[in-house]
Parts: structure tokens; sequence; C-alpha cells
């Protein structure tokens, strides 16, 4: 049996051991001074910004030319997404005809983004395709917080409205959590109710709704035929709208999931061990072709504008992923755009489809 | 730029890709048969259990002697839980001068099951010390779910009592999750409740309560001089109780974290990565020494009865990690019994106050 040393850990202030990860910086051994915990009671303090590398310099750096050709497969998310909104839309026909009801979701957009203006109008016209209703209610950038909860309150109420999104990012003086709050929950079809969130991570519970860009990236892997269970899955960044829910819903597929973030300190050693990389970080061209394992599953989250007058629109988007360079190690990579971003969309209209379905007791 | 192979990955029914993981089990590339979605609509199936090997060849194989000495710090738990106790029946003393109350938990028992007899014998005791009120409400083990839930919600109204728990696990005829829901969120202090934890789980949202194991052993690492920012930590199992709120709770303090559990491949070599071990199976022995880096720090949740006639009560407990090997490698560790164990009917008071002051408006 191990002898319990004189000196127990609660008194040694800044000691430090070998190869260990103590610090100087929090200890006490005082027994009546100072708050009962050293656990910080407002955890909010600890919600630091991620901050990553500059993005320039990635940019700059990456897509180095190299005759070896490019092995991967390209897992094509526009075909994959046009073969489920042709199949949501022929159930929204089967639903009017036999309840003589569509599904209807409303959108509130505040401020005039041109990003977020995008993401609406591409939303709204994909309802259309699908025969989806949609409402959509735009606020000036200066609006009240309280309007845009009265609006909210409004859908909430409205029962042919069954999916509602508010349109993120919001202009900084809304109170996003105070407002994504008053959502009903049977009708989160974004799935970022705290509520949501919990019993998606929660062995034995079931989300009404799962995010729809995670859902996208599993339905890829699911219909790539990438065997998830018992995987080394990395997922790079951890936001509440992507890093976190993919993070949970791999974990739900019994990957071995690593959670990746900006104070990570060997993010490419860590990515270098993965079956699957998922990366969310918004960082152009952050995974270079030397973070991946030879055969690694790439799903790049990830689109960032860069200015280029031959494109349409004078920019072209580009992933977290450097694509030249990973798609010549990889296994198989979704492209930017043509990955990922047209499955979030058809995910939304699914999770519109199945709160309808839900209402009118449709199956 | 890569050309987009004509056989998009759509179609590539079971293709195997060197080194990559892709399977043959599901893939359909029919447009008009079939679910819309591959992913599975109920998350629920997913929930196999985690099966761990044999924990007999463990126990038998662990604590080979050596003559190495122990190196590793003992975190005495006892020590550091006595602590906080001391500074919680302080600050209830106060309360109790100051506005006339102190604070009440209740706790509802199913059953006879001797370990949660012990618990709650345990729990009662603590709060006894500290001055907070207790109340237990037993059912027998065949009771109705109805009476179990009429008990709860009988707590919930009554504004002397702070914090409900019930004792868990509950006899199988009774649906764990329904009963939780009831709970009300502002008395749920073992946090268990799915809103405490999406809002764990979520940047920029703060639970009411953080369960009280994981707000433990983060705790012993504080008070313990452990740097966890920026630290590579592996938790070994994903309960609702301990694993899933300990990962969370590590990434709130910027660790980069990973989830092991029954389905991961190569258990060991991931435990070798860490500079945090916190290990919560309840399969003895699990963890061995060679499953650890050199000053690695390990946190050991598990606690196994094994028959020992030379102990008081007939039988001793045993941790997941093999102590002898792993307090010759690691830097610092928890022993079983005396490690996280006391903390956790620590942290319980810790919430239970927590959650009075809230009541009363006292600070």
């Amino acid at each position: 049996m191990i002898v319990r040393r004189a000196s127990v850990i609660t008194n040694i202030i800044g000691h430090r051991v070998n190869n260990s990860c103590f610090t100087t910086s929090s200890s006490s051994s005082s027994i009546s001074s100072g708050p009962i915990l050293k656990f910080p009671s407002s955890l909010l303090s600890l919600d630091l910004p991620d901050i990553w590398p500059p993005s320039s310099q990635a940019i700059k750096n990456c897509c180095t030319a190299n005759d070896q050709p490019s092995s991967a497969l390209v897992i094509d998310g526009k075909l994959i997404a046009d073969e489920i909104r042709f199949r949501i839309a022929e159930q929204v026909r089967r639903m009017k005809d036999s309840v003589g009801k569509v599904p209807g979701l409303a959108v509130i957009l505040v401020g005039d983004r041109r990003d977020s203006l995008t993401y609406v109008r591409n939303k709204v016209k994909a309802c259309e395709d699908a025969g989806i209703n949609s409402l959509v209610t735009q606020f000036p950038q200066d609006c009240k917080q309280d309007d845009v909860i009265h609006a909210l309150s409004t859908f909430n109420e409205d029962p042919s409205i069954h999916g509602i999104l508010v349109q993120l990012p919001l202009p900084q003086h809304l109170d996003e959590g105070k407002i994504l709050n008053v959502l009903k929950l049977e009708k989160d079809v974004d799935g970022f109710h705290p509520l949501n969130m919990g019993n998606l991570a929660m062995r034995g519970r079931e989300p009404l709704f799962i995010p729809c860009t995670p859902k996208g990236c599993i339905e890829l892997l699911i219909r790539s035929s990438v065997e998830i269970m018992g995987k080394n899955a990395v997922v790079i960044g951890r936001s509440n709208i992507v890093g976190l829910p993919i993070s949970l819903l791999l974990q739900r597929h019994h990957a071995t999931v690593t959670i990746v973030h900006a104070f990570t300190k060997n993010p490419e050693q860590i990515a270098r061990e993965a079956d699957i990389v998922v990366t969310a970080t918004g960082v152009p061209n952050l995974v270079r072709g030397n973070w991946l394992k030879p055969g690694a599953v790439v799903i790049d989250v990830g689109t960032f504008p860069v200015e280029d007058p031959s494109c349409e629109n004078g920019y072209r988007l580009i992933g977290d992923v450097c694509y030249e360079e990973a798609s010549k190690v990889a296994s198989a990579i979704t492209p930017v755009p043509g990955g990922v971003g047209p499955m979030t969309i058809a995910m939304l209209l699914s999770n519109t489809l199945d709160s309808a379905k839900r209402a009118y007791d449709f199956t």
C-alpha cells in the first residue's frame, strides 16, 4: 500500500512535479478566508472567445502546387441534398393530399447583413421548391428586443407555423439567449434551445430537433458509407451551432470524440490521429494536408468569403480545409461550396416537415 | 483544382478505400424508396449499453508487486471536503442569524439497495453536520410512479425545501426521465435536468446547478493547483451523471477533451496522451499503470465493492484505477475511498446552500 504523504496536496502551494501540469496560480490553504469553493461560481467568466491564429497567413500559405494527384472521393453535398429535398417535396404533397395542410416555416431576420440575407433568401426558395409555406418577418438593425419577442410569440401561437428560426447572428444590442428562450420548443427547428441540446447530450433522452448543420454532416457520412462507430473523430471548433452538437452526435454514433479549440496546444497532432475530421472554425485553410492521417474522412463546415473578381458575386467561399492539400491525403472530403452548405437547408426542411408531421399526427 | 470524380460518393455502394473507414452496411442510391434520411430518426436506438471487458480479470491481474516507490501526490478528498463542509456550516449559521432560515434538502429513496441506503444516510448526516435541514421520503421497491411524482410535486411547492434529489438508480419499472422532468429546475441540486445539462454544454449560458461529482472533481483539480487550460484531458466513461458533465466542465476550463467509452478501440493509447485522466466507468482496475503518461494527474471516480473479511463492513471499495501501478506513474492521484467520494457530498451541500441563497436573496 502507498503511504499517504504527510504534506497532502491541499497544502502544496505552487508545488511543481516533474512532467505534471501543476500550476502556482490558484491555491490557498486557509480554512476561513475567501470563497467556499475555488471552482468559479460564475462559469460565464470562463467563456473566453476562441481566437485562432490570424487567417490571412493561412490563406497565403495554403494551396502550394504539388503534382501528386488528388485521391479523395468528393462527397457531393449538393447532389445528396437535392435527393433529400426531392423526397421531402414528395412527402409534403402527400401531406397536403391526405390532411389538406402543408408545413409552415417562419423566419425572423434582423438587420441587413449580406450573408444573412442570402441565407434567408436560399431558405425561402428551398421552402417554395418543397411546397412548404414560409413567412419572413424582417426588423431593422436597431429594432427593439420586445418587438422581436412579440413576433416570436405570435408565431409560437400560430398553428400553421411548425418551425421558427431566428437568423443568427443578431445585432449586439439584442440578447440572443433571451430571445431564443421564448421560442416554443415544439417549433425550434434549428434545435438551438438548451433543453434540446441537453436532450441531445444525455443518454436515454432524445431531442425534438437536431441542429441542421450537424445533422447534415452525419447524413453525409452515413450516405457515404463511412463507418462512425469505434472510429476516432476530431471536431475542430466548439460553437453552439456546429461544434458542440456534432461532437454530441458523433458520440451518439459511438465514435471516440476529441474536441479541439483555439486553446488546444497541438491541434495538428490530435487531428492526425483521427479517422474522421469535422471542422467548423470559420478560419480559412486552417486544416492543412499534414493535419490529416492518410485515408481520413474530412467534413468541412467552414465558409469564408474571399474577394475574387472572376466570380459572379465578386467573391468565392473557401472552407476551413486547404482542399488542394487535403484531397491528396484524405479518402473522402466535402468541397466548399457544395459540401455541407446545401445539407443545412435540406435538414431545415426535414426538421420543419417532421414538426408538421407531429402537429398533424401524420406519418 | 481537383476534378470531381464521375462516380460521386452517393453512388459508391460499399466502396472500400485504403486506410479509410468506409463500410458496406448502410447505403442506397435509390431516389424514391426508403426513408428520406439515412440518419436514424430515433436516436434512442443508438443508446447501446457501454459494456466494458469483464472486471474480474482486471481485479486479478492488477496490483502486481513492484519495488518501485510510489511517486504521486495523494489528493486527499476527505480533507478538502471537510474544509468545504466546515465553510458551508459557517455560512448556514450566518444565514440563520441573518434571515432566520436554513437550507432544506429533500431526498426521495425508492427500495432498499444497500449502496443507496448508505449514500442517503451519509447525505443526511452531512446535512445535519452543516446545519441543513433534511427530509427523506422512502418508498417500497414496488411503489407506483404516481406516488413518487406526487411526493416530488409536494417538495417542489414546499418553500422550506431548496434542493430535491432522487436517489438513483430507480427500480426498472419507474421511468427515470419522466420522474426527473417533474423536478423543479430551481431545486435540481443534482443538476441532472436536461435543461441544466444543455446550459452547461452551451457557451454563453450557465446552468443553475452543476452535477455534484463532476463539480467535486474540478474543485479537487483546482485546489491541487492542477492547470486545466490547454491540457489534454481524457474522460473514461460517458454516463449522464459523471462522464458527460465532467467532459463539459473540463471543456469550459479550456482543456482539450477526449471522451473514451466501451466502443473505443484503443483506450490505453488515447489515455496515454492525457495530462489529466478522469475515469468513471465502475470497472475495477480498468486503468493500469501503462495507460498513463508519466506525470499525468488521475481522478478516479469509480467505486466498486469487493468482499474483504478483514474490513469492518466485510467489503472494501476499489476504483477504476489500479492504484498501486498508477501511483508510480502519475504526478497526483485520488485514492478510493477518500478521493472523489467525499467531494460529491460536499458539493451537494454547496448546491443546496446556493439554492437557499437564491431563494432568500442572501449573499
